[in-house]
């Protein structure tokens, strides 16, 4: 019989509208539009297509300013709106998009914040998030072993440093320049042209990339075992268990019931004896 | 008795030379044919080995439009013939070869639709027919790795032509260029020429080839190791789970056996005392 | 007592000698100075290390000799000796030394032959010849994977012959060129210059190549899994069947002394009552 | 009550110190700072900060002696200390960096030797010592198929060497360098600029680059797939035969307990027959 709603019909039905398929595939659209619109503005278009490109990126900001106002009048607790990682970037891009700018440099930062806005995509579609979720779990059990790579890197960036300097300044000059030559050596791209380059000073300078080579392609394959084990393991073994134990259950309880029918017997056995 | 064979009559006998191993033989041997005159034609060849090429070529036609109406015609319901996809598509490839070709555009098209001829060895051969199959079912569960991994390459195409277009419009021309040129640095393919490019104007584009490279090989690794997981679990689930079942079921049993007999035992303890 | 050595006795005699460590020592010590002496023979040297290399050639020759007339004549069954496909291989290597070569071709392949001597380690040393018999049945189950590998190969390297053959024709003059082109391709060496190169013709030929690239990584990473997986499978099963039935079997076991002991025991129940 | 501290008293106290938190993060704070050191002297640098760097080298060189002597005096058993491989390595490192060194060929060894005190971090922090023995753990397994890569390599380096040592001396000139040469090519690192020059002079020399390849790439997936099987089935086994171990040992002991009962049942039902 109320005809004001009251506040918390209003968020139960904000909820409804967040949660409908509708305003879910509405969302997507518009981050698709979005991500085609900074596509299109990469190619040499015609001044009114360039206008109208405005326009619509200036609704797109509108409409995804309205989206997360929404979602955020739809939360229940509103604090605990920011305690989601996803919330929080949703909001950063979106802030960041309203931001004026004027001087060319800004421009360009302002343009590459909109190219974040297809990464909403994955904020949205929940199989993607789950995806990124699990993508982030994997990246700890990596942290050592990156380490260890990291310092390898150091070691043979420093002594390359040390020896091919006065060889090729561009590639060996400081021990930063030597570890991008040497990643570009570990993706084996064109690695033996800086070989033949160092080998004309140092004959013998082959040992140094091929160690080098075969450290990080053995400590890498390694890492990959690793990870393949430690997932296949994790996995497996909350799964197997599960089985296992069910099983065996049912054994162990059919093995009490003949143990509690035997401990029957025998009483029905000694009783007679005593009476 | 009867001289006219019947309809039926007809239908298994044709199904009967479909099945036969002479049959089989001869339209794979038809098919290598076909293949071996393809790669022929693109060798320069003195006209009588041409014009020979080009009667083979139509004989091939014909003998591959008579195949298809025969197994058409052994097929007994007609509507399920089209309902296999791999009838489809070979007769596709059969028709698509009758049609007369005047103009020297449609001859390239003529002559590419024979090439495709060389696929009905896989719809024949049922060992590669089962594995195309296998391969089709791979293809879904890396589904939403590949529409994560086009977002990454999207963004990264994106701020790639809105920093580098200047540098050079050949590869960073436009978001489509950029996707190709950076499918080129994820394959290693002379990645350092473009970096070192880019890195004249702006120095610490190294961080935007880096990150690239270990997103994505980061993302294929994970996806490498979650298809070894999920068919090797999906697998095994199935097999251990039976065998698993197997043995219990034979413990079961006895226990079961054991329990009845101890029933038993206890209702002939308890007659003789009622008595 | 007998002073001239019976046949049967010789024969132990030489197996003896052939089994013992010191034999097999020998053999392989050969073997490594005969790669070392092809590798010496690489090598810019004087006129006397050149004498000595040959004087030692024709040493180890005659050694190999010496050896494979040995192992035949301790060979119990003469005619097994050469179903062992390691003794045929010897044999050959050997056989294929003894040949007087005069022309400067013929020079060059009994060089090549003698290059083939240092496999013989393989044959000799038992760990290696264990491992290439267990890479050998790994072939088979990769038989159909490699003949589709060889169809995509084909197909495209037909369609490849067909529309680029004017735009170069040293990479793609006719099928068997373009074939090796595309294996180029799939090892992703300098795959963008030929792709470049093409575009310039057909603009949307980037399309040929990518869906090459993803074909053949697809079916091979699939290949890499399916491997994986079948030889994970086959020797858990082996093992596990065994565990699992040992298991089993002890709890089997028990329950069936627990039923005889049951049926016993109804037994004497029921005697008392009949008597 | 003593005031003079024995012997034993100062060798826990020294333990004690060893084993503390904040003596542990001050010696890899030393060693960061060194490797800082270490990457700073590689840049171009005011005479002031060299200076200041030579100091702080000669520091860090003490405060290593001194930590290493600390460590050794901490040793409760002296000859123990350098049977651990770990110490051994630091003791070289430490001593190393204490010889004085003249002329300018012995600095740069006197460098690169600080170079590997970055190393120690690995010699220090737990998690990176057991990766590194993991790591060498994994060494033994891959010795055969290492031998057999290397006679693979060698026969192939044997043979180029024997015909394309006339086409390129600089990539065929023996057989030390052709192994180089085939490394390169077992990396894809432009390998068909190498093919495509010997198909000059002998057309079918890609017969040997693409079975060089296959031989490689096949036995290298197939080492691959017994590593990660070897490391999967240890594991499991150890933890599996445990669980199943477990699991059994329950119903194995009820079903024990079943069979004592029976016993005493039947003993008590023999019992009443005998008086």
């Amino acid at each position: 019989m109320t005809t004001t709603p009251s506040p918390s019909n209003i968020l139960s039905k904000f909820r409804q509208v967040e949660a409908s398929p509708i305003f879910q595939g509405a969302v997507i659209a518009i981050i698709v539009l979005s991500a085609l619109t900074i596509g299109a503005k990469t190619y040499e278009l015609p001044p009114l297509a360039e206008q109208s490109l405005s326009i619509m990126d200036s609704a797109i900001t509108l409409l995804f300013l309205f989206e997360i106002l929404f979602r955020f009048a739809a939360c229940p607790v509103k604090r605990r709106f920011f305690l989601d990682g996803w919330n929080v970037f949703d909001t950063l891009v979106v802030i960041g998009s309203l931001i004026p700018l004027d001087n060319s440099e800004a421009v360009l930062l302002g343009r590459l914040l909109r190219v974040f806005r297809v990464l909403r995509l994955v904020s949205v579609v929940p199989e993607l998030r789950f995806l990124i979720n699990s993508l982030l779990k994997a990246i700890p059990r990596m942290g050592y072993i990156a380490l260890l790579m990291f310092i390898i890197f150091y070691i043979y960036a420093a002594a390359g440093s040390l020896f091919f300097s006065e060889v090729d300044e561009e590639l060996w000059g400081d021990v930063a320049i030597s570890m991008l030559t040497l990643f570009r050596v570990a993706t084996f791209e064109d690695w033996t042209d800086v070989m033949y380059q160092t080998m004309e000073f140092y004959p013998l300078s082959w040992i140094y990339y091929l160690t080098f080579i075969f450290l990080t392609a053995f400590v890498f394959l390694n890492m990959m075992i690793g990870a393949i084990l430690e997932v296949m393991s994790e996995e497996k073994n909350a799964k197997e268990a599960q089985i296992a134990h069910d099983e065996r259950d049912e054994i162990v309880q059919q093995l009490q019931s003949v143990q509690r029918k035997l401990d029957k017997l025998t009483e029905t056995m000694d009783r007679p004896k005593s009476t």
